[in-house]
C-alpha cells in the first residue's frame, strides 16, 4: 500500500459518521441499490440496512450491494423489525415518503441520530412502515412525474444531511468508536 | 381527459424553465438516462441535450430517454457544436467535473441561463468540452470511491438549481414562451 492510500483510508474514516443511515424497504434493482451504497460512502455513512425482496433478485441484488465494498450491508427479516431496533437505540426513523403530512426534508433536522427509511421502486413506502417511521420527509417536485427514482431521492437528502453535519462541525474530528475504526483500518489495508 | 389531469398540465406547463437544461456527453446506460430525464421533469426542465455515444448503445438509449415523455430529447452530432450553439445563446455552459480548479456547485448562480453538462459513465467529461465550459463545478465527496453515479451527481444540483430559482421567484408565473407553452399543452391533452 502506498503512503497516498492510507492516507485516503485514514482521511475517509475520520469522517465517518456512525449514528446516519440508510434503511430500504425491498429495493431491489441492483443499479439503485449500488448508486444508494455509493452515495452512502460519498457522505460518510459506514453502514446500511436493506430489507430484501422476497423474490428472485435476492442473491443478484447481494451480490451487487456489497460490490460496495466500503460500505457495510446488514440484512434484516422485516421492516418492522429494523425500525423498532434503530427507535431502541435512539435513532429517528424517518421515511423519504410522499404523503400529505410530509414535511421539506430540508427542515428535517440530519444532525440528529437519523435512519432514512427508502421505499422500494413501484409500491413506495409500506403503510406499516409508513406507521412507525418518527416523521415523513418530502422533497418538493414541479413536474408531471409523481417521483423521482429512489437512488436520486436518497441521493438529495443524503446530500443535505451532508450539508447540516458539516456545518455543524460533526466532520472535523473522528466519530468511529475507536474499535471499529481499527477493523475497518485493517480490513481496508490488506491488498 | 379529467379535470384534474388538466389542472396538473397547466400547474407543470406554468413552472416550466426554459432557460435552465442539461447537455449530456456520452452518457449511455439507459438507466441512468431515464433517471436524469425523470429529474428534469420534476426540476422543471422542459427540453434536454444529449450527445450520443458512437456504438451499439445508440438505439435502446435513444427508447428509453424518450419514454420521459414529458421532456423532449434533442441530439446533438458532437458535443463542441452543442456547447457554442449554447453560449451563442447567451446560455452558461457548467461541466459537473471533478478539477481542481472546480468550484462548489452551492456557489454557482443557477438563475442564470444555463447548461449542466454530464460526463460519460466511465471517462465523465471529455478535455475537450471541459475547455469549452465557462465553469466547472464539484459535489465535494469524504468517501473512497471519487465519484457519484452520473444520474445521481445531476439530481444534486439540479435539486440546487431549483431551490435558488424558487427563492429568485423564477416558478411564481408561467415562463415559456406563449406558442411553446400552447404547443406542450396540446400534445399534452392529447388521450
Ligand atoms: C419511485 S419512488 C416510489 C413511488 C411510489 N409510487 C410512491 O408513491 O411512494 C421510490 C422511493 O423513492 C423515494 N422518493 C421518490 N421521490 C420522492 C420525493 N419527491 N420525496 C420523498 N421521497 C421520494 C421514496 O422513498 C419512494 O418510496
Ligand atoms: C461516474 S462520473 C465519471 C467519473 C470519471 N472517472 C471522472 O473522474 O470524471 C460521471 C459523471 O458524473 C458527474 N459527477 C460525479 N460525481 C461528481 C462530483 N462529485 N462532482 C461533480 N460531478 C460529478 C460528472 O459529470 C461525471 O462526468
Amino acid at each position: 500500500m502506498t503512503p497516498e492510500r492510507l492516507q485516503r483510508i485514514t482521511a475517509t474514516l475520520d469522517k465517518r459518521q456512525p449514528d446516519l443511515t440508510v434503511l430500504t424497504d425491498e429495493v431491489y434493482k441492483p443499479h439503485n441499490l449500488a448508486a444508494i451504497a455509493r452515495t452512502c460512502d460519498a457522505v460518510g455513512i459506514p453502514d446500511i440496512h436493506v430489507v430484501w425482496p422476497r423474490d428472485r433478485y435476492r442473491l443478484r441484488t447481494a451480490a451487487t450491494a456489497g460490490s460496495a465494498e466500503w460500505v457495510n450491508v446488514h440484512t434484516h427479516a422485516n421492516i418492522e423489525g429494523a425500525i423498532q431496533q434503530f427507535q431502541q437505540q435512539g435513532y429517528k426513523v424517518v421515511a423519504a415518503h410522499l404523503t400529505d403530512d410530509a414535511i421539506d426534508y430540508r427542515n428535517y433536522d440530519f444532525t440528529q441520530p437519523t435512519a432514512l427509511l427508502m421505499g422500494t421502486e413501484r409500491e413506495g413506502v409500506s403503510a406499516v412502515a409508513a406507521g412507525l417511521c418518527d416523521h415523513h420527509l418530502v422533497i418538493p417536485m414541479h413536474g408531471m412525474v409523481e417521483s423521482f427514482n429512489v437512488s436520486v431521492a436518497a441521493a438529495i437528502m443524503l446530500n443535505e444531511a451532508q450539508y447540516q453535519r458539516q456545518r455543524a462541525g460533526l466532520y472535523d474530528q473522528p466519530r468511529l468508536p475507536e474499535a471499529h475504526y481499527q477493523r475497518l483500518l485493517f480490513e481496508w489495508s490488506q491488498p
